[in-house]
C-alpha cells in the first residue's frame, strides 16, 4: 500500500527543484531499473508489482498494486517497476581528457542521446552548463539507462571550464574547417550549442577551432542538422583519426 | 468560424488511414507551413489568425480564431497557423541512386531525423518497408520541415528492392567491417532496422556488406547506438571517402 506521503514525493519528482531537494530521481521499467540495480547508483526504495527476488534487503523492496504503479508512473502503461535511486555527488572536473561540452541544450531527448553517444565513444566527462536540461529529467533517465553511470556528467561554468583546459577546443559551425580534411587531434574539448540557437557568443569567442559538417544536399535549402546528430558525426571523426 | 465538418477532418488527420482516404496531412506553426508553401506541395487550406498576406488565392485562407486554432492544433500553444496540403503522389523507384532502406522504423522522431540527413548527405531517395512509420505523420511533418520534400520517400516492398537493385546493399550490425577501415563505394543502398529488432531475417540475408560503427567505450556494457545517430555516421562515412 502507497501512502499519500509516498506518492507526493514520487511524483514531485517529476521536477528539478524537488528532485535537488530530496536527492533522488526516477528510473522505471524492468529493463531500466535492472541496469541502475546493476550500476553503483544507490537504491533509495523500489516499488514493485511482483517481487524482485535479487534485492536481498526487504526494507528497500515495497510490493505494489498495477493501479498504484499507475498512479505513480509516468507511463500510461507502467512495466512492473518503478526505483528511486540517489543522486549521486558530482565528480571533479578534471581539465586533461577528452571532454564534451554542452551549452544551453535544452531538449531532453537530445541530452539523452548525447549521453549514449559519450559512452559509445569513450567519452568519459560531459560537461553542462547550468542552463542545460538536467540530466535526472524522467526523459533523459529513461533514454540514457546504463549510459548515465558511465559518463561523468558535471554542470558548471562551462566558460571557466573552456578557459583552463590545455586541450585543443573545438566547436561545429556553418562556416568552419571542413571536419573531413582537418587533422583532428585524440584528445580535444569538443562545444555543442543549444538547439535554436548554437554555442552562445561569449563562450564561442574563447573557441579556436570551428568545425564544419559538409552539406551534400541542396546547399541554400537544407536546414541545419540536429545537434545529437551533429555530435555523433563529429565525434566519429575524432575517434576515427 | 471554423464548421463541426472542418475540425472534424482536421482532427482525423492526426491518423493515417484518414490521411491517406482524404489525402491530405497537416503543418503547423509560421515557419513549418512556410517552407511548405515554399516548396512544390500543393496547399488545400489554410487557417490563420493573422492574414497570410503572400497567399493571393483568397479561397484557400481562412481567418480564425485563436480559441479555433487551439481546437483543431496538436500544441498547447499554437503558432498563427496551420495548413492542409495534399499528400503528393509517390514517385517511382529508382534502383541506380544513393538510397536509404528503412525497415521498419517506428518513432516519428527517428524516421524526421533521418529525412533531414538524407536531405543534408544529398540522399534523394529513402525507401521504406510499408510497416514504417508514415512520414505525414504530423509529428514527422513538423520535425522533417522542407526536407520532406526534397527526398523521395516511397512505402514499398523493400525486399523487391534490394533484390532488383545492382548496387551494393550494405547494412549496420554488432559484428560486422569496421566502417573506419572499409572502403565504401561512392553508389550504394544503406539499409536500416528497426529500433529493437534491427534488420528483419529475411532481408539481412538479402544483404551482403555487414558494417559496425566501432565502439570505444566499455565495450560490454554500452547498449547499441540510436538508429538515427547510427545512420548518421554511416552516412558520414559513405559520403566524406
Amino acid at each position: 500500500m502507497l501512502s499519500k506521503n509516498q506518492i507526493k514525493l514520487i511524483t514531485s519528482l517529476q521536477q528539478k527543484k524537488y528532485r535537488n531537494k530530496s536527492n533522488l530521481f526516477i528510473a522505471e521499467g524492468v529493463k531500466c531499473v535492472n541496469e541502475f540495480l546493476n550500476s553503483d547508483f544507490v537504491l533509495e526504495k523500489l516499488f514493485c508489482t511482483r517481487d524482485f527476488k535479487h534485492i536481498l534487503n526487504s526494507d528497500k523492496k515495497q510490493e505494489i498494486s498495477n493501479t498504484e504503479l499507475k498512479k505513480i508512473s509516468n507511463y500510461n502503461t507502467p512495466n512492473e517497476v518503478l526505483g528511486l535511486f540517489e543522486i549521486p555527488s558530482e565528480k571533479k572536473v578534471v581539465l586533461d581528457k577528452f571532454t564534451v561540452v554542452l551549452d544551453g541544450i535544452n531538449d531532453p531527448g537530445n541530452l539523452g542521446t548525447i549521453i549514449r553517444l559519450c559512452d559509445w565513444f569513450g567519452v568519459s566527462q560531459l560537461i553542462c552548463s547550468k542552463d542545460t536540461v538536467d540530466c535526472y529529467n524522467p526523459k533523459v533517465v529513461q533514454s540514457t539507462m546504463g549510459s548515465l553511470n558511465r559518463v561523468s556528467i558535471i554542470y558548471t561554468d562551462i566558460e571557466s571550464f573552456i578557459s583552463k583546459t590545455s586541450l585543443p577546443v573545438y566547436t561545429a559551425m556553418m562556416r568552419g574547417e571542413n571536419i573531413y580534411t582537418t587533422s583532428l587531434p585524440k584528445n580535444a574539448v569538443l562545444v555543442m550549442g543549444n538547439e535554436a540557437n548554437g554555442v552562445r557568443e561569449s563562450v564561442n569567442k574563447l573557441i579556436l577551432n570551428k568545425l564544419t559538417i559538409p552539406k551534400f544536399g541542396d546547399i541554400q535549402l537544407t536546414e541545419s542538422l540536429n545537434v545529437a546528430t551533429a555530435t555523433a558525426i563529429l565525434l566519429s571523426e575524432f575517434k576515427r583519426s
